[in-house]
């Protein structure tokens, strides 16, 4: 016994940068008993990760939060090219889709990482009946100890992780270069040393502050530096390349005659790369590559490194343009490399997420993205789990999932950071070097990666397909349906379910598909029921539907919080019921006015309260509206009006099953949840 | 003297509900010291006014707000109309188009006037550097006199209004009604007699609580029983036709088969008239003719109107569908009626706005927006006045511009609860009444006015037109410029210019030209350039653009609030120096790609200022973009890019002028902004 006060939480998140607060918001939205600690005394307010992709806006969409992001956000729509021409001039070679056209509602934006934070908590606040119940970020808290006891870990409603927190005071978790300087722009950027030890010297006798907590689940969202990582021994070492490129950073508001300066512009000169972020509030983020300086092999001599240095550097790369400023609102440096970690979990207690296992150069506008995305792959499994609605072994999906992840961003990473900062071939000194070309080749071979929008991820008990070739056995669980992907082309197992719009058979209002999916715990069966005017077709929707009234009451329930429905405004007057954890939502193609819902169609499609009413929000439309063009949802998602499709999502709106409308759909349909929600 | 505190204020408002809090918005854009006072202890919270026509929902829009209502209203798409068949049941024979498609970016929309009066609470609040400098609605007070110093009435720095106000206990305020039956619906109905006198009776003796105000301008926005209009003289009183008709109001979650009840629906049955407005959260509002009740040519009985009396009246024209609820949100009644006021200013020093001048049946959506529209006009005219930046004579276009929609509105309002209340012709008892044919004609003929998009203000200094045939002469002083309106046959003279998407220059993004078009007091040019890629079409712009940029430094200038530019993310960064009071944005049609918009174009279009360079948001394209189709925003306007044109907007967005791109132009832009800002 140690003295110190002893508490229980079902998960303690360790970091509240976008990793920690996206996975506080799961499980906000889930009602999971959650703390979330941060060593800093406050969010960030300006600079730092910037660029949102067009997957990570869906993903924060379906929290409700992407609408507040996309009015603030400058969106970044055409990407430009500059090279030196034969004089060594920089000219524009070519104007280009920054966001590959058609393939989400939102494009690759860019906003500071202090607003993201604010709509998370926000967020976070709207997920609870008061704000005095709501979680909120403790900060200046830093743990000191972290024990698994292995015994308990299989056990289900056991707290086997006991961690110690220390709470600190302002000046205690104050980082000691911010005392020393505040205008110092290497603070939190690669080249800074990790400050934990320091902090914990700092607060040395002051353990009587410390308390211990039994955690259900504890992630470590606490970056690059990770403690939690440290602690978990070796086997945790994230490893990798590091190169001795240096790169500046400066958030200014130019002034230039330079035509490109609010497009996405890679330059690349004799003088060294440029890459133009334009921001919000006309402010422009510049990377600019720093020829004269390098690690050499060691450490950087950071005194070198100064806003008048980096800015002297991108002066010379956009010359003959002139290159000025006044306001400068945030600076770094870091050093180009790539490293990731073997283990992203140890007995599935203890997990890493976002730079804690990946680290890599931040132009591509990958790093927020991909911890954002990892926390959202972890939370509803680990919520689910804490409800005890999913088997514990589902957890070993997060590292099968997003490994595969972190090795690709670091391989894309490296290649794109070395075309990036190569020679250019006109360089006026020799005719080697990167060509044009072959940049702007690699970079649209890599947007789709880039968006997001490319995760595949592999056969597990949550997506029914066939192995590809270039799987492995990750050795988990199978799920025993077999899917038929020819019944929905563009609803592809293992990535994330597009939207396109659909007509509300209720309202005649269209809605984004997605808007009608939010991350509230709810897997779901989107159900293509085709031309339902047909007296066949709307027999076997029918059919389905009564087969699913009699099946999906075995499954389990949820009980939805607020906010778990963010597009459709309030919760007052929602449902009371409890739902089943399977929501199904139908989409048809018969002509509106010949359907009457409640009198055609099996309640399983508009279910009844004794208190509401029939629900109206479950049966779209694919056809016409008074008001715009048609927008062939059928076609879009890949589906045959004659034969339909059922298609199965994951609470992350990831496919996990396509089958039939038929009775081997049902079975189908059984086999993929039944091994979702039964133990080995 | 009275020994009461003095104080003094540029506009003192009286009634917070939407056109008091419209106004009090507008001049907390504008930066005018004022006042706004109610004698509720609180806002809505449920019930009234629900309607948001698309004029209101730009209008909101321009203000940034509209996007908090079209995210949680209701949208209502389509319009059903059900009769009776030969055996009297009631059967569907149309849907149709709620909205004119095509008309504007929004659509009907409905949420209860709460929200809207949260909305501008927040957004009164965002007008100012702080929240603790922000206008604040001051409740529990009233007016007890009001004097105008008619010598002082033309002396712009004159406060030439005395307004003494009583401040009020909660008590006090709180209306007897309410106190005795806190369930009465129809408290705020017509049916309710006035509380004022109660009110001021149970004050007294509590003088010394009075304060005296001092204001340039007052402005009654205090509903139909207005204290400001009745202390304004017997000539103010408003006059029209009362009824006997009553009506009953019921805010439901309905529990019905009726298959439209998600959709606005008019019912005539045999038993009655209905109307279905689905709302948020899924409530649905009745109204139901009451054709038991009668004010019988005097006052009705109230103690007969009961929720239960009410809702018994719907299941019978619901008849043979069902009807129940367990949750009824609100409910009220009132009785048919229009009436209107000949005056709405005295001395333009004290003016009437919204239900204080004309009040009518809440069908047909009309009663809060034409209120909001009414202080919309109004807001800037005496907010420039009060910053000596327009003479005063201009505010007697309030009266003029305003009275006539009033007269038009109880013209609609009379003509549209006839033909609804009317007997149905195809009624069992006989074969007369009125047809559904010729209820859906008045309906389709009818919606240009309700949707406000068709006010059309009459020629004045603002409007340089010709007079049309209906219009008489309304002695006020006309503009002298000459408008050529075949240059842009869509932007007509005196109507609100239209909003199309553009892209703009700098960077690719679509935008509604609404959203460069916000409500702060600035007066536009919307230069359409044409193809400037074409040397002569460039040269026009050019020179237009040099002798803007010499013309437009002698008119006014305006500082901008926070709040002013609510599309456009935070006002960090944005420009210090003073704007002119006239913004000039272009919009051409050549490829974006051969336009160096720094190079090409005259600086007028891209202000410079020495801290935060060129600005990139004033020039926009009308052709192709990589992620959409293309918009034909030349088409849209009616502008030939072989001609182009150059529109003249006012303050509130109506169009004032029409003219060429050519020194005649010129001359047309010098003789409009000459007779606005020049004194008589």
């Amino acid at each position: 016994m140690t003295g110190l006060p002893e508490s229980e939480v079902d998960v303690l998140i360790i970091g509240a940068g976008p990793a920690g607060l996206m996975l506080a918001l799961w499980l906000s939205r889930l009602g999971v008993k959650t703390r979330i600690v941060d060593k800093r005394t406050s969010k960030v307010y300006s600079g730092q990760a910037d660029g949102f992709q067009v997957r990570s806006l869906e993903i924060l969409d379906s929290f409700g939060i992407a609408e507040r992001v996309w009015k603030e956000a400058n969106r970044m729509l055409e990407v430009a090219f500059w090279n030196p021409d034969q004089d060594g001039n920089i000219v524009r070679s070519a104007h280009a889709a920054n966001t590959i056209p058609g393939l989400s509602r939102f494009t690759e934006s860019v906003l500071h990482q202090g607003r993201i934070e604010q709509f998370f908590l926000d967020a976070i606040r709207d997920s609870y009946t008061s704000a005095s119940a709501a979680l909120r970020v403790e900060r200046m808290v830093i743990p000191t100890s972290l024990e698994i006891d292995e015994s308990k870990a299989e056990d289900p409603d056991a707290h086997p992780v006991t961690v110690t927190l220390r709470h600190l005071t302002e000046e205690e978790a104050t980082p000691t270069q911010m005392l020393s300087n505040l205008n110092d722009g290497i603070f939190r950027s690669n080249l800074a040393d990790d400050d934990v030890g320091d902090i914990l010297d700092r607060s040395k006798g002051r353990e009587a502050r410390d308390e211990v907590v039994r955690a259900k689940y504890v992630v470590g969202c606490d970056g690059a530096h990770s403690w939690t990582r440290k602690t978990l021994g070796e086997e945790f070492e994230m490893k990798g390349e590091t190169t001795d490129a240096i790169w500046g950073v400066m958030d200014i508001v130019p002034i230039t005659d330079f035509p490109d300066i609010r497009f996405r512009t890679m330059i690349h000169s004799t003088s060294g790369a440029l890459m133009i972020i334009p921001r919000e509030n006309r402010i422009v983020r510049l990377y600019i590559q720093l020829k004269e300086v390098s690690a050499g092999g060691g450490r950087v001599d950071r005194s070198q490194i100064t806003p008048d240095f980096i800015f002297k550097s991108a002066q010379k790369i956009f010359s003959p343009y002139k290159l000025e400023y006044h306001y400068c609102d945030w600076w770094t440096a870091y050093q180009i490399g790539q490293r990731t970690g073997d283990h992203f979990s140890k007995l599935n207690r203890v997990f890493l997420a976002g730079d804690a296992v990946h680290t890599h150069s931040p132009k591509a506008g990958q790093g927020m993205n991909i911890s954002m995305q990892d926390s959202y792959n972890l939370g509803w499994k680990i919520g689910l789990a804490c409800k005890n609605i999913l088997p514990r072994h589902v957890l070993s999906t997060y590292e099968l999932e997003r490994k595969k992840i972190a090795k690709d961003l670091i391989a894309f990473d490296g290649k794109f950071s070395k075309l990036f900062t190569g020679r250019p071939a006109k360089d006026i000194q020799n005719e080697t070097g990167v060509s044009d070309d072959e940049f702007q080749k690699a970079f649209h071979t890599s947007r789709m990666f880039t968006t997001g929008v490319g995760v595949n991820y592999q056969p597990t008990v949550f997506v029914a397909k066939e192995s590809e070739e270039t799987d492995n056995d990750n050795g988990l669980k199978k799920s025993i349906a077999k899917s038929t992907p020819s019944l929905a082309t563009n609803c592809k197992l293992g990535q994330r379910f597009p939207s396109y719009k659909v007509i509300r058979q209720s309202d005649a209002r269209l809605w984004e598909l997605h808007h009608k999916l939010p991350s509230n715990g709810r897997f779901r069966l989107v159900v293509f029921g085709g031309d339902i005017s047909r007296p066949s077709q709307r027999d076997s929707v029918n059919a389905l539907g009564a087969w699913l009234s009699s099946y999906l009451p075995k499954l389990p329930t949820i009980n939805l919080s607020p906010g778990s429905d963010p597009h459709s405004g309030s919760m007052k007057f929602k449902t009371d019921a409890d739902p089943s954890i399977v929501e199904v939502l139908l989409v048809h193609t018969a002509p509106r006015d010949e359907v009457d819902m409640l009198r055609d169609l099996h309640e399983t499609y508009h279910p009844f309260d004794s208190k509401l009413g029939w629900d109206y929000d479950k049966i779209f439309a694919d056809g016409e509206t008074m008001y715009e063009e048609p927008q062939k949802a059928y076609e879009k998602y890949g589906v045959d009006p004659g034969k339909g499709a059922v298609v199965g999502l994951r609470p992350d709106g990831y496919v996990g099953l396509v089958t039939s409308l038929d009775h081997g759909g049902q079975e189908e349909i059984q086999n993929w949840f039944d091994g979702i929600f039964q133990n080995e």
